[in-house]
């Protein structure tokens, strides 16, 4: 019997297996242990490759690889919590390591954490003081969004904070999913979460355009909010809308009646179109894709979506403080939504769920956080030949591992799609409701977008990473390259380019760990190769490429916290060198972070080197295999159509084959004629209707054809 | 009865009627007519305007607007052909204008001159003894792809050429589509068109890296082309390859059991949710939109892909020559393919026919040129409310006109995507078959890439105009403003930022013509505005906007003649004055041109301006409202995947709302769950299948609700 695999997803029993370790270990009289998060400790690299190596070739793994889980939790003794993460061999039933981390290390917050800040908010002197100052309409009750605490100043050493984005919720409709997002309250409570108590509120300016960064002095006089009385324009839920749900929107029907082409075993293993990987989920990335191979050739060794800052970019204090790293604040996984059939995915769609932990340390199912499923994306390869008429088409298809995740008041809806061109995209689609601050009715701000009456929409970026760790027809270190392809014009001359039409590709091989920005100008492209293999065609390495997006970065100053917890997103790619368990983009610890230690800038500090160059080897890195971190954003500056949920904004990065191929990979899709396609006809016989159907290609008799 | 609309498409009759009228003007003993194209001279727009003002209130307009038709034709006396072009009034039965043009203002090839081409050459005597230089293996023939001439010299002053691309076919395997682009010979004949005879045979470097950009000396002994034996793999006609097609792709099936959404009525007026708008076709440009409205309102006067141009980078001599303008040269519209049902469309199609010409002036219908559809794109917008687990989500759909265009090797795949979100797509899909010359067998070269032994894939770009014509909630000249908008990071300081977060947006008013390039760096947005309607909620002027792509711009030196024929390659934006009739990016006459006159540059350089600002109405050119060029491109530096023909490279263009609207205009979208959608089950009970259907959502109750 063949042994487990390395990549197979947490069972439930393993949760319980881990926990109790911990407990045994770390637990006693006195000790309360609240657990944050169970999760497989993905195997070393140097465990795993002889593992994927034997399974390709179809032999037994020589050796078992260690199933570790890692347990984080709060050890908590006469009310002081620390924070632990021990590293527990459910095999052997024993723990191999524990760290504890420094005051600062904050990680992320838990549901659990997230669900007392209001009740003791609310419950406070301050905070029932500090409302006061307004009046809500009748009927409207607060409610507050936790948020995480950024925007440290430098002198600030605190506990773990948490602040909190408080809304009015109209409850006179009766209804609790009424948008509250549409009511903000000019303050914003500060909570210090080891104490649990209120530390102070913070006081919003409301103004517009000329007016004070700063909030008004208080008048004594409580303010009247939400006077304009529009109580139902920003509602989304269909029952609370002023307006009908269109009834013209006919269904689009996908259907697979043959069945779906693809195939999910045990262990999240999926074959499609060639195509075998394995859908790993955690709960801070959700899903990762393993071991992705095209035709029994490995691509990539892991890919990711693996951390997204979201800095506001008004000035006012306190909104300095809005500043969320979603992955490590709080966690894409965490965060998962449960997917329906028909709603979040139409066709024929497979789903896998994952299993997370209670504050316990017991696990809980969050059912169908997953879908896949393929789809049709239009023509993907057609050429006719003009001397006969005859077309050869075929369409292009996708596999599509989908997942969404809710932070509050923003969704996220993130994809990977590979493809019968041997492509991967790894999409991301921005959606939700946009944060909104007070602004006094009747202004206008340059701080953001008025987009309902007495609510800004502050303009704000979302500047992803993408963690790519490839393996291109290889997994051995000595393989792997990063060369940066640029063209260039070349000045016109007798010699090289006589009449200047000419112009030239530059390479430059990446020999050690350093960022770069794209440079559309010069059509930058990063090839990842493998220097060992050549396409027999071209004779050049097998490789694939990716085209940085020159998104805008980063707009924060250079010398602000903003910009100092998130180096990632200065600069559209990282390359460093592979280290087993590195994985975040803006380091482990995001949360009121002060920087982003061990992110990838101080990964790229280290020297890593990737190749044999006696000028490089001297460094002081150590000799890794090159690990891709694409970098790319939307600088959101509202428009009033982002409003009360926006329409996804999307963005797309390929990776695409290289000369990985010897020809086009989807030449041998099938030219079939989808059958159930139809025609609408048109409702007068002034269109050439009469043409519509089984019109005759031009075919030309081959007599006709010219030859020598 | 209502007048006819001045939209409709051109109809059967009327070609004939205006080709009558060039007969009974032009003709006459010992003069022959040569037809080149018959197509609608679109009204002027201030007598368009009334017309579709009165129609969208509802009233009869008050004047018919007259029905011209374009008639392109060489006059041919004593074996000399004169181009004209004649405007014919079809109701008063009148020819209204006609011009000629100077003798270096070549029209666009037709498929009757492309036909003479090759036996022409293949018949004369300069060719028969070029091809003495080579032998071709047993049964293949020689086989002549006609391309325009590019690439003029200074001092070369030149009637009609014509040039020919030189490959051999297969024939062995007694089929007419064998891929002869495989076998490319190393000569180019060059044709004096208006003579019919050959001019010279140029001959090409075969060579790779490091040898002469000029063709070796000749041996005297015949060369032995494709010795390397390989004819079948570079086959893609089904029954010709080496390799059988896929038997694993399961069919999808697109269906809309309740019928489409969308509403085709006479004239090609199309209505779907909520847009409405014309579909227009020309012989040169393929589909246009106009008269594009959105719940009523005008969003776009007309939007078209205007013009392309594919400079080829391989700076050895005559290769400057090949510079297509796809457009100008030879025309989307007339290249366009018959759509099949369920291949290069599917689901519930809509298909529309057009008129062109024969060489007598005969109406030709070109059957199914443009498929209309609806489709699915992912979720449209989402959101969940976290408290309560209740998600909302709706689909984002899209209404797709399409059509696809093949130049000799080549094609694209154009489409106008308008979505329930109120945006436009201007998509581009490159396909087909890469341009190959011949290369010595195991040489590899910098100028492009093997991919199939002896065929070169020369480095190339495209780079494309899409024309922009808005009517932006206005017919209007006095209401349309173009504004470019950027977002800048601020300094941290004390007085405006002091925490370093702070970003602010810039705008500059486009006050007359004028280009200018992307700036993904500082996200520069072109926002096209009614200055005289703001949005009720942010108090900002309506608007739509685009993002212009940072694709790499024209490589060629600014001193060759590829540049001056291309000027539009070189920036990435254009706004220019509307005039009618002017319609393209490199000008009228881009076949064998020396520059692009009365392109975009030219129409720049006059000095047209929009606003009434004393400072700017100084200037030469006249008040016009504005009209927006996009530029953008792809730089093809073929993969060995792209061989035989290559998958689908994909562009868009985004144009969104931008405070056009009070709220997002999907919010209406039914949330209805798609009924036809199934599970796909896993293998084995290790996955989560039990969690598979309806699964409930966390729901909570009101009562757990906090409340203040």
């Amino acid at each position: 019997m063949s042994p487990p695999h390395p990549l197979r997803p947490l069972a439930e029993d393993e949760v319980l297996l881990a926990r109790d370790a911990v407990v045994q270990k770390h637990g006693g009289d006195g000790i309360s242990l609240f657990f944050r998060s169970i999760y497989v400790n993905e195997p070393r690299k140097e465990d795993l490759v002889p593992f994927l190596t034997a399974e390709h070739s179809g032999q037994s793994p020589k050796a078992t690889v260690p199933r570790q889980i890692t347990v984080l939790f709060d050890r908590i003794e006469n009310g002081v919590p620390q924070l632990h993460e021990s590293i527990v061999d459910v095999g052997a039933g024993e723990i191999r390591r524990t760290r504890t981390f420094p005051p600062y290390c904050q990680t992320s917050y838990t549901v659990a954490e997230f669900s007392q800040f209001q009740d003791i908010c609310v419950a406070s002197e301050i905070f029932q003081k500090a409302i006061q100052e307004f009046t809500l309409p009748e009927g409207f009750v607060i409610t507050i969004d936790p948020w995480p605490y950024g925007g440290l100043e430098p002198d600030e050493d605190v506990p773990r904070y948490m602040q909190g984005l408080c809304y009015a919720r109209n409850t006179t409709n009766n209804n609790i999913d009424s948008n509250h997002y549409a009511y903000p309250l000019p303050i914003i409570p500060v909570m210090d979460f080891v104490k649990k108590e209120m530390i102070r509120i913070d006081r919003l300016a409301t103004g517009g355009k000329g007016d004070s960064l700063y909030p008004a002095p208080l008048t004594g006089k409580p303010k009247k909010l939400f006077q304009h009385g529009d109580f139902t324009s920003a509602e989304y839920v269909p029952e609370l809308m002023n307006r009908p749900l269109r009834t013209d929107v006919k269904p689009i029907n996908i259907t697979q009646p043959e069945g779906a082409s693809f195939k999910v075993h045990s262990d999240n293993l999926v074959e499609w179109q060639k195509w075998r990987f394995r859908v790993g989920f955690t709960p801070r990335e959700g899903a990762v894709l393993h071991d992705v191979c095209y035709d029994g050739r490995p691509v990539m060794y892991r890919i990711s979506f693996s951390e997204m800052t979201v800095p506001y970019g008004d000035p006012r204090p306190p909104f300095h403080r809005k500043q969320a790293f979603d992955f490590g604040d709080g966690g894409l996984g965490r965060a998962a939504n449960n997917l329906k059939l028909g709603c979040d995915c139409l066709g024929a769609i497979h789903y896998l769920s994952s299993v997370i932990t209670s504050t316990e340390g017991k696990p809980e199912v969050q059912p169908n956080v997953v879908c896949l499923h393929e789809q049709d994306n239009g023509i993907g390869w057609k050429h006719t030949n003009f001397r006969t008429g005859r077309a050869v088409v075929t369409r292009l298809r996708e596999f599509v591992v989908q997942f969404v995740g809710t932070l509050a008041n923003y969704e996220y809806v993130f994809a990977f799609k590979l493809d019968t061109a041997g492509g991967i995209t790894l999409e991301t689609r921005a959606t939700g409701i946009v944060s909104v601050v007070p602004i006094d009715e009747g202004k206008v701000s340059g701080y953001g977008n008025v987009v309902f009456p007495g609510a800004l929409a502050q303009n704000h970026q979302h500047i992803f990473a993408v963690r790519i760790d490839p393996s291109i027809d290889s997994y051995s270190i000595e393989d792997t390259a990063v060369v940066l392809e640029e063209t260039h014009p070349i000045p016109m001359n007798p010699q090289t380019n006589p009449h200047g039409n000419g112009y030239e590709i530059r390479r430059q091989m990446v020999e050690s760990a350093m960022f770069a920005d794209a440079e559309p100008k010069f059509n930058r492209t990063v090839k990842i190769e493998n220097v060992n293999k050549k396409n027999p065609i071209s004779g050049k390495n097998v490789g694939y490429k990716l085209v940085p997006s020159p998104t805008q970065l980063l707009l924060a100053d250079p010398n602000s916290v903003q910009a100092a917890r998130a180096s990632f997103a200065q600069h559209h790619l990282w390359v460093t060198g592979y280290r087993d368990e590195e994985l975040w983009a803006a380091g482990e610890f995001t949360n009121q972070s002060r920087r982003d230690e061990g992110g990838v800038k101080d990964m790229v500090a280290r020297g890593d080197w990737f190749v044999n160059n006696p000028s490089v080897t001297s460094r002081t890195g150590q000799r890794s295999s090159p690990v891709i971190w694409s970098v790319f954003g939307l600088t959101h500056n509202p428009r009033v159509e982002d409003w009360p949920v926006m329409p996804v904004e999307i963005h797309q990065t390929h990776i695409r084959p290289a000369d990985f191929f010897t020809s086009n990979p989807a030449l041998d899709m099938p030219r079939r004629r989808n059958e159930t396609s139809v025609i609408v006809p048109c409702c007068s016989k002034t269109n050439a209707v009469a043409h519509l159907q089984g019109t005759p290609d031009k075919h030309v008799d081959p007599k006709d054809i010219s030859k020598l």
